[in-house]
């Protein structure tokens, strides 16, 4: 049962609701690997207090209008767009602070997927007499928090391949040259993502062919992501601009090749090795999984039509961001996605548009893998 | 010199400009071969008078504006989107009824790139002493007429292609299979731009692998566009269910088998015998000048990959309207153009999007090829 909303549920109580998924938003680029949190809370029809979780480690948004609505909080509603927390983590349970304060009701837009959650956050409160409500907004909490709910509920990262294309899908001419096909303002945009994620990951083949060093560029950029290459072979040149950047760099391999992974470790570089399969390509399940345990939420996938296609037929793309330019390449030109064999038309793979807008002379489109978003709504 | 605008023009002349040019696109499905053409009286600040152009053989916009004012022409401004005419057609010319009318000042959005015309509309009303202005709102002006301008100006219409895509721009599987990659609320989308257009173009190879008919099917549809199929060999099939169609079907060929052709010409099909080229291709050059002299402004090309190439590499293709569906076929499906060798990225198609809109769960995007659009608005 994802709800358990009374029928008297009223437009105000939903209209606090998407204030408090407003607010929450505010934590997009800086609260991984800790979900996107806010609170409000309502004494009568007036708000007493507002909190947003900010950084892990900084108090709790549930703290925080806590502490602003002081004594007005007693008897007083607090809207969250996550069950609170019941368990002592970095910041004491947040379940106790809303006792403690005398809230006399809670109103979550969904439950904790965090086994150590789990509604045991909501059992808490209703045994303190808190009157509980769950399940209103859900679907756009979800969606605010889907990186966070994949990896508790499926163990693994959400992962969203971006790309710029031409308008007939070439992601660069046929020799590979590619800079630039789209527009200052998407490169821009794409900083934007790269902040909002965990992670971003590319292949050996984008590292050797355009020396990236994948930083989010953003004045005033609190967090960097994890910078991961895939590289089977261990190729990555000790350097690279991407090993002087100011984030840990992962990189997955299968050689055995201790003097390298020795080197590379040397220079700062986290070197995981997999066990080699027998297809000699990493299995990126296996890579999914590690950056899971390295509490990754959102990852964010650049890389060419090989690396690709490989996420595609793995099932690993959540999430499909394209910046379609105003120019055509041909059908010699490089592919977006490279897959081991043709499909047929019943076997394409598909997605949900959630939007396309104009960036500056550009399109933005972004859709979803409507198996994934149907995996996140219901397993819990 | 494509404008004679005074300095007092007002805000109040642009938003009755505005009005003509959204009355004039009511006649964007039926006027062809004639321009969209429509006409307001304004006898101080008050509308006196409007007329929208229908049909060929019926009134003139400026005519019906006339008509409706009366007696409170006299002494009125007429705002028109194009240059009356001059020239006696079907219908008598218009200058002579502004004059007859009283009229005493003329805004005009564009001047008339008809060669019988060019300028000479003005002139006549000038020398009645009638004030003239032209240029207001120019660019929309011929973005409504672009077909109309593009064969006065260029001996050729305007071309605009639609094809329903991937989001990784595939048009079919590998094998040729593409039913139905697009919604239908964009198959009805797709109705629209082929009961805009004069002629819808098609390659032999989509006639024998779907056999459409490709009619307007839209209730109430006053027009049907022509068909036309390009089929070098003359391999259409006497039963092809595009023969039976209510409009001319034209078929060009570089076949000298007059059996054939005579089977088809007795089945009511119009067969054009071009001379054959050092390629063995059809040369579509040749094949546009031969739909302007059918008196066709916009025509809308339907095709694969080939076809779609080849118009491409003729530099043919003014405007593109591509429906993305929310699905990924990857690099072995057929491509949305096929070239005779690949493109460095330097040589890329250049488009400028215009925009980019859902229709349905699809996306809409439509882009124009910059050097066309540059041709029409200088080349007057």
């Amino acid at each position: 049962m994802n709800s358990n909303l009374n029928d008297n549920l009223s437009d105000f109580d939903t209209s606090i609701m998407q204030r408090v998924l407003e607010l929450a938003s505010q934590g997009t680029s800086t609260t991984q690997p800790n979900p996107r949190v806010a609170c409000i809370i309502v004494n009568g029809k007036e708000i007493v207090g507002e909190g947003v979780h900010h950084m892990a480690g900084e108090p709790h948004a549930e703290r925080l209008a806590i502490e602003q609505a002081g004594e007005l909080a007693r008897g007083g509603t607090a809207f969250v767009n996550l069950e609170p927390c019941c368990h002592q983590g970095r910041t004491p349970p947040c379940t106790d602070g809303l006792v403690d304060a005398g809230i006399s009701r809670v109103v979550a837009a969904m439950r904790d997927p965090n086994p150590l959650v789990e509604g045991g956050g909501f059992e808490l409160l209703t045994d303190a007499g808190i009157d509980v409500e769950y399940g209103l907004l859900e679907n756009e909490a979800r969606w605010l928090n889907r990186g966070f709910v994949s990896r508790m509920v499926r163990g693994r990262p959400w992962v969203a391949l971006k790309t710029g294309a031409t308008l007939d899908g070439r992601t660069a001419a046929y020799d590979g040259e590619s800079k630039w096909i789209t527009s200052p303002e998407a490169r821009i945009a794409v900083q934007e993502l790269r902040a909002n994620s965990s992670a971003v990951v590319t292949g050996i083949g984008t590292v050797m062919a355009d020396d990236p060093n994948m930083n989010v560029r953003i004045d005033g950029a609190e967090r960097q992501p994890y910078r991961v290459v895939l590289d089977s072979h261990l190729q990555l040149p000790i350097d690279a601009q991407i090993i002087g950047t100011d984030q840990k760099l992962i990189v997955f391999t299968l050689s055995q090749d201790l003097d390298r992974v020795s080197a590379l470790t040397e220079a700062g570089v986290e070197v995981v090795q997999l066990n080699d399969t027998s297809s000699g390509r990493i299995n990126l399940h296996d890579v999914m999984a590690e950056l899971s345990n390295w509490q990754c939420n959102e990852v964010l996938l650049e890389a060419g039509q090989t690396l690709s296609g490989a996420f595609m037929e793995a099932g690993l793309i959540d999430e499909l961001t394209v910046f379609y330019a105003g120019s055509v390449l041909g059908d010699k030109a490089q592919s977006m996605f490279q897959f081991e064999s043709p499909l047929s038309f019943a076997e394409r793979f598909d997605f949900h548009i959630r939007s396309a807008e104009m960036v500056g002379p550009d399109v933005c489109l972004t859709a979803i893998n409507q198996a994934s978003w149907q995996t996140l709504v219901t397993k819990d």
